[in-house]
């Protein structure tokens, strides 16, 4: 099997993207992060699953947030993890990124957790190590797989099952590497049906998404669905749209109570973050009875975990 | 009782300001301080009251020094410290302070250290917490609570007792926070007298600090003090006095050998640092036998050592 | 015996240099490190001999491949690492640099990781610090003792003995601490011969490495050699001498195979890094069968450890 991801027993070896990598592995990552979940709300303040390793946070574009879920699943697992500056690194001297990985890999690194604005990079990264596991951060507008996990383990944890719902997802669909790990997992578990909704210069191209309905129409795109993702967009997006400013934007494609009637009764409302209020989210919504967006967080702690322990714990 | 700094059994919920926080409270934290002092000075390493809990600093505003002394406290103490870099955080991507918090929290924070250049800030996260403690570690010009706490226990160190006191403090105290949160404890623990003495400019409004003198006199103010604070005066509001550069500020504001024989002769001199020497303080003062100002800094882990013990270790 | 490096009981205090150093010294930091090494690889994922203790990286220079290496090597043997952020510190404002480390040290820090790009800086640091052990990261173009030691341990490794090698260092020597340090060391250890070289503007002053010879002809310097260390040219630094660019540089100065071939069969190849592939080194010689280079970042962690060790433990 050429993909980097798998080693010759067929274990997880990097998480690159949940595309391709099957049901039974995504259900696996899920049922130990429920499982890890159980075991801190017990009452364990650390489980020592990965005492001794050292994971280091490689992240070529900023993101506190993320980068700091990694770090607190890491540390609550025993690893040593350290935040690499890469603005003041080697890499920033004329370094190859390929010299950088194996620097740092030799002193003794045993996970990087990834992220860069360009398509591809943990890929080419995993290609290259020796024998630390790669973990995507986020790609471009590639792949975020965490993310696909941990919005999959949300859903599950409030529908019992992926396999059957309808899901829409609404807004910046072509520059968000949130929607494809979500359409990926989402397609692995058996959803039913995915839509992808939002202005039609933010939708993807046609035949990238297969088996997704895209559509320009969020009331349409809600009606009857189990789970509503609604993306961030960012404003100079809506800048470069034509004839759209930040009212018109939420007037036609934010999701306040009027729209959200449109989906189940209990429907849940999902958000990555950093949110937008007013723009893609009303705030009643965003704080209200049907909103996830907080447990999307603290879940994004244990499928972290769950990805760290499946990667290093059995080396 | 609506201060939110207090919970429905009488307990310390947030550390916010030391006004109105009352004798019996201040001096707990202060005994707490001494005794895990005591712990530690006797060979203990670390104590694991805090074994578990995650504590983020959250400065808006740099200050390494402080930052520092609560993250080694937090540490010292068993608590995993992360370092929450503002500056590439999704607050300056548009969210919402609050949404900020929320965030964070959600991923099993205990206690949030705040710093924050406008004032209330701090009181506005407390209001928002849904579990996590808030502790201010400056907000502008009003409270930085433990840096009371640190002075109070230096000064109880040296004195054994507050009550009683002359105190002079003097400098920039219109600016100042620590001015604030000094006389807020001195007033609490019963001190005789609290002088406050800098330049016209930089002496608060009248009625701002009831029971404290003020003058512009500084060979007044120390007659028979048993403890001068001299504060940080900034370069750049010299630069605003008229007449006033640094070599005249040091002349008829600083602090030298000479003016200090007018204090009691056992008097301590303290200062919150980072000191400008020759401007504020002579050097020769700054480095003599009354110098208390490192054991300030020791104390300040102590200090926000017994706090964190306080707002979480009951929880 | 005035040299703050050594206490009254001939205890090393502080490592500033390796520059008389003494060759015991020397090898019992290599032998400790060796010792450290095999309990890591034989298992031990920590060693608690600093447990309790406080290490500060105090980098005045950015450098996150050293500061890391640095921070890995005091966290696996238990120590509490800060890294103080010299930017936002109080440094910034005024302080003095003996303020900002008394102050660092009354927090009850137990050991300083300096780097700055001024001479000197460490030994100024060394003479007043109170009871902190001062570690040298590299100053100026004056020492990197850890980088001597890591460089004579992999040396070590690969030859058994250091006494009676001859070694080319070759680059630009002039700025390099990397080449004082290896120079320091390989003297105190008896290597039989060291030839400098590089661009005649990039040579050092006649006179300052007793002992070596310096000379602008690779192909002469690498005659029988046991050992090759290619240090890092800067860009801009070849922008300065007359007639060469990178490409010529590379011609003249860069180690390919050819060149290396008239090495001795089993010479060893290094480099401190980071890498101008192509420029100082080709690219097959950094990845080839005597490069080490990869082997010297593994042994720096271990190198460290050894320093630290020596330095904290017994204290």
């Amino acid at each position: 099997m050429s993909d980097p991801s798998i080693d010759a027993d067929g274990r997880l070896r990097h998480l690159i993207t949940l595309d391709g990598l099957g049901r039974a592995r995504i259900e696996g990552l899920l049922d130990r992060a429920t499982s890890l979940r159980e075991q801190f709300r017990a009452g364990s303040t650390s489980l020592p699953l990965l005492a001794g390793r050292t994971v280091v946070n490689l992240f070529f574009e900023a993101s506190t947030r993320t980068r700091t879920s990694f770090e607190l699943a890491a540390r609550r697992l025993g690893a040593t993890v350290v935040n690499f500056d890469i603005a003041s690194s080697s890499t920033s001297k004329g370094e190859t990124l390929e010299d950088t990985l194996a620097t740092i890999e030799a002193m003794g690194t045993d996970a990087f957790i990834v992220r860069h604005k360009e398509n591809g990079t943990p890929a080419r990264l995993a290609a290259h190590a020796r024998r630390a596991a790669i973990l995507n951060a986020g790609d471009g507008n590639r792949a975020h797989p965490t993310q696909g996990l941990l919005d999959l383990l949300t859903i599950r944890d409030h529908k019992k099952r992926v396999e059957g719902l309808r899901v829409a997802i609404c807004g910046d669909i072509r520059h968000s590497r949130v929607a494809r790990s979500d359409v990926h997992g989402l397609h692995a578990l058996g959803a039913a049906e995915i839509r992808l909704c939002g202005p039609a210069a933010l939708l993807p191209d046609a035949g990238e998404f297969p088996g997704c309905t895209l559509s320009g129409d969020l009331d349409a795109a809600l009606d009857g669905v189990d789970v509503v993702v609604m993306l961030r967009i960012q404003k100079e997006r809506i800048e470069g749209l034509p004839g759209l400013d930040e009212h018109a934007y939420f007037a036609r494609y934010g999701l306040d109570r009027t729209r959200l009637a449109r989906a189940k009764r209990d429907a849940i409302v999902m958000h990555p973050g950093p949110m937008n209020r007013g723009i893609e989210i009303a705030a009643d919504v965003a704080d209200g009875a049907q909103s996830v967006i907080l447990e999307q967080v603290a879940n994004g702690i244990y499928a972290r975990m769950a990805v760290l322990a499946e990667l290093l714990a059995a080396r």
